[in-house]
């Protein structure tokens, strides 16, 4: 088997990425180890940057975002009992955002593909990426049943071979990609913070339209929705918490306390999911190492405060989809050479704008007073009429990826 | 001896409080430990922000400012070799910063109150500040002899006492002020930072007319002046650093890569002052306790890194004097009930800029590649076309205060 790009991954990253190369007429192939049950069931955040939706839009996978998404024009911070609204529009020139999930965004670019290719390979099991520093690379990969990956016949079929041009890193931060590195060939940035999220799935409507972040004395909460009859909850919790510890009224509680804002009134529902999850950065630096180019988590990892992870990942393999692109056209390598420095720029800014929302509401263990009116006053600037509101808005609202 | 406002501390604070007073109608007094010679050579920073210049131009004390004082329409940023200046005036609707000694501001400050009262006792030392809780506290001090406080004969002159309505405590942070403050009446935060700063003054002008302000991967670097002859240059050095340490030569050598940029030279001359001083941050809450209401470094320490400590004990006084002239005029007390309320939002503003300057520019020890990446991305930030570099500049140049 042979093609110019190998990508390994169908989440969004590998998806968008062949969808572009797809339209540019740079030939891809999609190797994905999971079935597609598997992938269109991953549930993660869906906050797109404006720039991510026109993306979509752009190329072909705009129809269902426009019907269903919801376009968020601003959103609350909530602290000392009150809330204040951060409106996008008026203070970036009109920029708005959209929740429209994860799984939806993946489920659009499954089918467009399906249909109008490249070839997409669900249950291809990537055990190797070789050769990355020549001019042809080797991916090898098993091709697995649906479902079979975690039982003893985890080695399915027999072994495979992809050759190619290039190989796009989209599986991951725990994929093949990251494993085909050589040890020493990149620097990898890591941190991890001192807090958790648990966080509920809750059969009941939002009790708000727009997204209520709350930087309380006893931590953050988050108010956020999956749909308009699903509400999605957030709370700030110790490291190595365990979801049992939690019952749900404690949880419900929990949220009243930490959300309240004058008579706004938290709805309560069942509990259909809970977990707990930690929160880290992680970069890889640089992004790329000989003809193996990382997008996505492969390359990095934001704790969610911000809501980046998949904005990033998009700006990647718009940024990938060009270089290639040029270089399929032109034959110069000049902006493959780029890659990395024209990611990293814009990955180390969401890198410190999440670690800039994390630490302005959540709580830290051990903090004292001097910590929380700094806080405050963090805030307090924040909801003024300052630039520094303007430049929470632009963050928040994402610079145009195209 | 009776007055209306006593006050503690001939320094800019106190000094400027008497005079807006005096122009009142409100009488005062004010105490001062030292020799008139003593506190016309005490040496601090100078970057007066725009209010603060026009505060002592409104008050009659603003015209060797204006003769003198060094205008400043931005600074440098320099970073990785590069220099980016910060403009001033078109980040912030035309305000400007002016370079003016703190010892210029006493001695102008000192030469009108002498000529045109209120009163000032030069060494009249405060032994005890009494009755806070009631209608009519006291004051007690002895007068000593010109220079003679450190020697056996302290203890100069027979105890007298100064009666009056309220107490103004502008004798920073060692002062007989804060040591009145009764066991918890009052909450202190504190912070020290893991550096401090060794600063020299030299005997060569000036190597621009700005101030450079480095965040170098070895560390923080400032060049200043202190006027058009003299520069005033400092550099961070780890806590516990003897000035013994840093030869001349070392000193100039380190200036040379941490400001570099470009094919800028810094000029050497004789070293005439070499100290080691380390920062530190610490807000009294409330600023009031009874009848006693602290004002300046009495209240606060910020961290030399934005050169906000003289503009915030004169945003506290103006504060201080319109709550006093209010009480004065109709009887209410409703001002000095809202004085510390109403300073400390301005205060805890300046902390957290002073903060963010701090960080922003210093390498703290045991820092890795990720905190300088995460640094470099906030200094280019600030440094581009965003609303960063607004919030930035608006900092620096200060609120009006009146």
């Amino acid at each position: 088997m042979r093609t110019t790009v190998a990508i390994i991954g169908a989440g969004p990253a590998g998806l968008l990425l062949a969808r572009l190369l797809h339209r540019a007429g740079v030939d891809c192939v999609v190797l994905e180890a999971r079935d597609r049950a598997y992938v269109e069931r991953r549930q993660r955040a869906g906050m797109l940057e404006q720039g991510a939706a026109d993306v979509l839009r752009e190329c072909g996978a705009g129809g269902r975002l426009d019907r269903e998404g919801l376009v968020h024009r601003g959103f609350e911070l909530r602290f000392e009992g009150e809330a204040h609204r951060v409106d996008l529009p008026s203070l970036t020139g009109g920029r708005t955002v959209t929740l429209y999930p994860q799984t939806e965004v993946v489920k659009d670019l499954i089918a467009l593909q399906l249909a109008e290719g490249p070839p997409l390979l669900f249950g291809a099991r990537v055990v190797a990426v070789e050769k990355t520093d020549g001019e042809q690379p080797l991916v090898r990969f098993v091709t697995e049943e649906p479902g079979g990956r975690d039982g003893p016949e985890r080695a399915g079929g027999p072994e495979r071979t992809l050759e190619c041009e290039y190989v796009a890193g989209c599986d991951g931060s725990y994929g093949a990609s990251r494993r085909a590195l050589p040890p020493g060939a990149v620097r990898m940035h890591a941190r991890t913070y001192p807090y958790s999220w648990l966080g509920i799935l809750a059969d009941v409507a939002p009790s708000s339209d727009e997204l209520l972040l709350a930087g309380h004395e006893r931590g953050f909460a988050l108010h956020s929705m999956r749909t308009p009859a699903l509400s999605r909850l957030y709370i700030q919790v110790p490291n190595g918490t365990s979801p049992g510890d939690w019952p749900d009224d404690r949880i419900w509680d929990e949220l009243d306390v930490r959300l309240a804002a004058g008579d706004w009134r938290l709805q309560r529902g069942p509990v259909l999911t809970k977990s707990v999850s930690g929160l880290r950065s992680q970069v890889i630096e640089p992004m790329r190492h000989g003809r193996l180019l990382l997008a996505g988590d492969a390359a990095h990892i934001v704790p969610p405060s911000a809501a980046k992870g998949l904005n990033l990942a998009f700006g990647d393999v718009v940024t990938m989809a060009r270089a290639f692109t040029h270089w399929h056209r032109s034959g110069s390598t000049s902006l493959i050479d780029r890659y990395s420095d024209n990611c990293l720029r814009r990955v180390w800014q969401a890198q410190a704008f999440s670690h800039e929302m994390t630490t302005l509401l959540h709580t830290p263990p051990g903090a004292d007073a001097y910590d929380r009116a700094m806080q405050l006053t963090r805030l307090r600037r924040l909801t003024g009429p300052t630039a520094a509101a303007a430049e929470l808005a632009e963050n928040y609202a994402g610079a145009p990826l195209i």
